[in-house]
């Protein structure tokens, strides 16, 4: 199937993917009189009397904003918040198909971070939580962290911890079949950007001792000169030995490498100088850091891609409709790092041990009842770390 | 029925009264790589390459933002975004009930008007039309106005507009009803907020050249002090005459009555001072200005009223869906005075002349044939007024 023509004659004519729908019926004077006026009037006097009856009487607990300035669009870069909106509806549709989250797009037109982060704050009144969506770094860093702090729903950048989430759930099975412990190996993660960065930060909560993270200048180390505020501070929390060089000098001896940067970049000699055993997950699109057989070949035992037609798949959907769904249903005030791993961890359990092989350390992304444990262990861990202010 | 603790039920447990649900299935992986990657990418490229293409590929020319900051909702007054929260889903279901526009609820948590004009314009380019609702006066004018000027999407506050429609459509029949001529008669507005300024512009454009605007104040006159500038704008084209004095000074020979103002506040005597054959829109709410039967007994011929058990109900659900229906049918840049004329006389016109009398001059709420006959006005008017960009 030639999928880009497809897409668009499956966009077009249909005025977009998402539909606002009543849950109510509207045919009589007194069904108006009571889903609006003059009935309407009595939740409104009882959420003016106590703010939490919103979540009781509207539509806010079960509504995610999916927002964007358009600046990171997929594969495609800054294309701008109206050629955006087909990836917010579509990340839309995927909210409600799998976890029953009303998800709606909001795609800003501005780059600025205090522009999208005030605009946020006020329309947050009728969402229940905030998915930011293909704002490009090092801005989007900024963006979530001052949401997050300002905000008293959650607010969760996909790109960033979607992504780190099911890395990290890729990464418990491989080491599974390999038989390495997290604590032992040596990770090299290239590409500093959003995903990059938060996989390092979640390798790192989640017992990696030995990571390097890369990036188009080399190893980020500390001390290194004409780089952003971000990767300063990677470079502080990464690379224990605070090695100098190249991606194929921090490859020699790693047991993973990480890819969210560009595609071929990984040569068959890169691959031979690692561990034995290697795990890769080259999730550079549409082509990965090196194809899984050329891999494979020169040594490496585990390999995912970002690919729905190779094994182990990178996908983001096994992760966030989950995630929402828990955070939303506990009201969760934030989703933090015990719900970042609790989640990876869920969607890992999900292959069975007798069912685990290098193939297979990924459940299938459209596995309908990932999203479901997802929101559990996040409803479990939302309740453990103090994060959830329902716990009926 | 107890509306009230009706409506309470209602909206309990049923987390808000709008849905978002997908118009395209997501079973598949190739269902999968269609609505989202690797083919959503395709419409994002066209729509980068021209941004018109938004309209072809996306919800944008169908979807319609219902913007409030909770300042004015319904009788309730300054109740905050929260709490108006369950009237903007109303709108939005209404919306969608009667006309197909997908419509979605944004409540805004600020009451500043340059915040609240620039957050609208920077969630605009996923809407293809702004619904303004429950904003107080005269912040809403401004809030209007300068929207107007800096979006090429329509811009409509109902609470002005929808309102000013429905009440020109009810005149429209009224006048046929007593067979008088619109250019003869003498108007009192009563209410010089949201709803009577629009109200008395509309009419004056329509060909009222006798109206007298009151406020609580009394009379509105040019040369008064102490007043906002929108009712400084209000006395230099009303009160041709610029009388001063109150209330009952102005009905004195009046032939209409429009009230948007306070319960109970006309008494039988000021009824019996009007001319012969007088028009009552008496739509304070819950309470009207004068009680219908009262009114009836001192001389009144046509009475209207906001609410649903009496006959002649102003009820703004004839107008605005019909109104963005068309609008975004044909790419409407604004909705202009010509376009809101055409409106009204679509609404009037759905009353044959031989079912019309005193007591059927505005067409039944529910009747849902109405939104489609006013969408073709508004389409006919755009285009022969230039506001239309697509006459497909």
């Amino acid at each position: 199937m030639n999928y880009f023509e497809e897409s668009l004659k499956l966009h077009e004519g249909k005025v977009g993917k998402i539909e606002l729908i009543s849950k109510v019926k509207v045919e009589t004077r007194d069904d108006l009189s009571l889903a609006y006026t003059p009935g309407v009037a009595e939740p409104c006097r009882k959420i003016h009397e106590n703010e939490e009856n919103v979540y009781k009487y509207t539509s806010k607990g079960n509504l995610v904003a999916v927002v964007t300035d358009g600046s990171a669009v997929l594969g495609l870069g800054d294309i701008g918040p109206k050629a955006g909106l087909p990836v917010m509806e579509g990340k839309a549709i995927l909210f409600k198909e799998f976890a029953g989250v009303d998800a709606f797009p909001i795609c800003l037109d501005t780059k600025d971070v205090d522009e999208i982060v005030k605009t946020v704050k006020l329309i947050a009144p009728g969402f229940g939580g905030i998915n930011l969506e293909d704002i490009g770094a090092p801005r989007c860093f900024e963006v979530e962290e001052r949401l997050k702090k300002e905000l008293d729903i959650p607010v969760f950048h996909d790109d960033q911890h979607g992504t780190a989430i099911v890395v990290l759930a890729g990464l418990i099975n491989a080491l599974k079949v390999v038989g390495k412990n997290i604590e032992d190996i040596k990770v090299v993660v290239n590409g500093a950007g959003a995903a990059g960065t938060a996989i390092t930060k979640l390798l790192l909560s989640s017992g990696v001792k030995n990571l390097i993270a890369c990036d188009r200048v080399g190893i980020l180390y500390r001390g290194m000169k004409n780089v952003d505020k971000a990767k300063v501070e990677l470079a502080n929390i990464t690379n224990p030995d605070n090695i100098q060089g190249n991606l194929a000098d921090a490859l020699v001896g790693a047991d993973v490498f990480i890819g969210v940067s560009a595609p071929g970049i990984v040569s068959k000699d890169m691959v031979k100088s690692m561990n034995k055993d290697s795990i890769f997950f080259a999730m550079a699109n549409p082509t990965p850091e090196i194809m899984p057989d050329e891999a494979k070949e020169a040594g490496a035992r585990v390999i995912g891609t970002g690919r729905s037609d190779f094994p182990n798949q990178v996908n983001n959907v096994l992760a966030f409709p989950g995630i929402f769904r828990g955070a939303l249903d506990v009201r969760a005030k934030e989703i933090n790092e015990e719900m970042k791993i609790a989640a990876a961890y869920a969607i890992a359990s999900m292959i069975k041990e007798e069912d685990l092989n290098e193939d297979n350390v990924i459940p299938y992304a459209l596995d309908r009842t990932v999203a479901e444990n997802v929101a559990e262990a996040i409803k479990k861990a939302a309740i453990e770390s103090g994060a959830a202010r329902n716990q009926e």
